[in-house]
């Protein structure tokens, strides 16, 4: 444009974003400057704050600028014994929307990836392993994603679980609900037909 | 969540971005945590610059950071002595990037529109008249949108240069190029049909 180098570097800036090309980054831009600087002024604010001070959870692992998460340090949270295992933060803000678990987390910030040199110390196994010797866990829930790297994770930590007495459990897989049977990818399908229930 | 405040703000904070909802926001959030802490802290430096220093060029009213912007003070795009009126910078950026105009602009930052008290001052005409009465303007090029306020500002802007006896054009309008013609509404094929040009 060779009007504005800021403007630019908005734009440039704005494409760190997933999903923001060019073009987006653009109207982007240009509805900050010309409908809410005041809203740009606010988010420069959260992201330089985010940016900086976010760790993660000495317990969980999960994103948090305290020391141990609001989940964690919450006394309800852990009445239950339950310790659910996700590979992302996004796994638990999906599970809370859900409104049907009330217990622990623990994120392990990716999966085991033997070819690119994720073993186990760096998903936190180490520190779940720590978990499991000393706190009064009653189940571990293995919810990592149902991939090949997923699996072996669960199947992994399944087998760390077993060795300090504390049962583990796989969450279930199958046909989503409200979804069509034609739909639904063959892997998918026969996983469900596998892992059929009586009818009660 | 419960989990991060921070995170909450961060989220919270890019939904102010135009096409971001929830979703996008929590993938935005976490990619930029998980990924590229960097990149965000540098949106954030460039967005903070941005909303508190670019203001309108003081000659053509587009953004800048400076008082007169770089093609304002650029000579060669006096040469020709052409004015472009968009109503906004991004209609100058698409100008730009087709490489076939080479004069100067003048951006209204919207259109006439009484219904909603947009009067010629609130519109920038005051400085246009200016510039009319004391530039050596060979022609203004009307570039408002094809819409109705779009259509009524470009007329109301060239009854004002017929007052200084500048030269005004419209910017043509028709069946857009590499378009199929039964793809084209109503309204734009009549008006293709009406400014049919004999051929050379
Ligand atoms: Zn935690
Ligand atoms: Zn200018």
């Amino acid at each position: 444009m060779r009007t504005s180098q800021l403007l630019e570097q908005l734009m440039e800036g704005l494409r760190c974003l997933p999903g923001v090309g060019p073009k987006s980054a653009q109207r982007m831009a240009f509805h900050l400057l010309q409908r809410n600087r005041q809203g740009g002024v606010q988010l420069a604010e959260a992201l330089s704050a985010a940016m900086t001070e976010i760790g993660h959870c000495s317990q969980c692992r999960t994103f948090t600028e305290e020391d141990v998460c609001g989940i964690c340090t919450n006394p309800r949270r852990s009445e239950n014994g339950l310790v659910c295992v996700v590979e992302s933060p996004a796994d638990i803000a999906a599970i809370e929307a859900t409104g049907q678990y009330s217990g622990r987390y623990f994120v392990l910030m990716g999966h085991l990836s033997p070819l690119d040199g994720i073993g186990p110390s760096d998903i936190g196994l180490d520190l779940l392993e720590q978990r499991l010797k000393t706190e009064q866990i009653s189940e571990v829930i293995l919810a990592t994603n149902p991939t090949v790297e997923g699996e072996a994770t669960a199947h992994y930590i399944g087998e760390l679980c077993r060795e300090y007495e504390v049962e583990a459990s796989r969450i279930a897989h199958g046909v989503p609900m409200g979804g069509e049977l034609e739909l639904v990818d063959g892997t998918t399908l026969s996983h469900s037909i596998v892992g059929r229930h009586k009818l009660a």
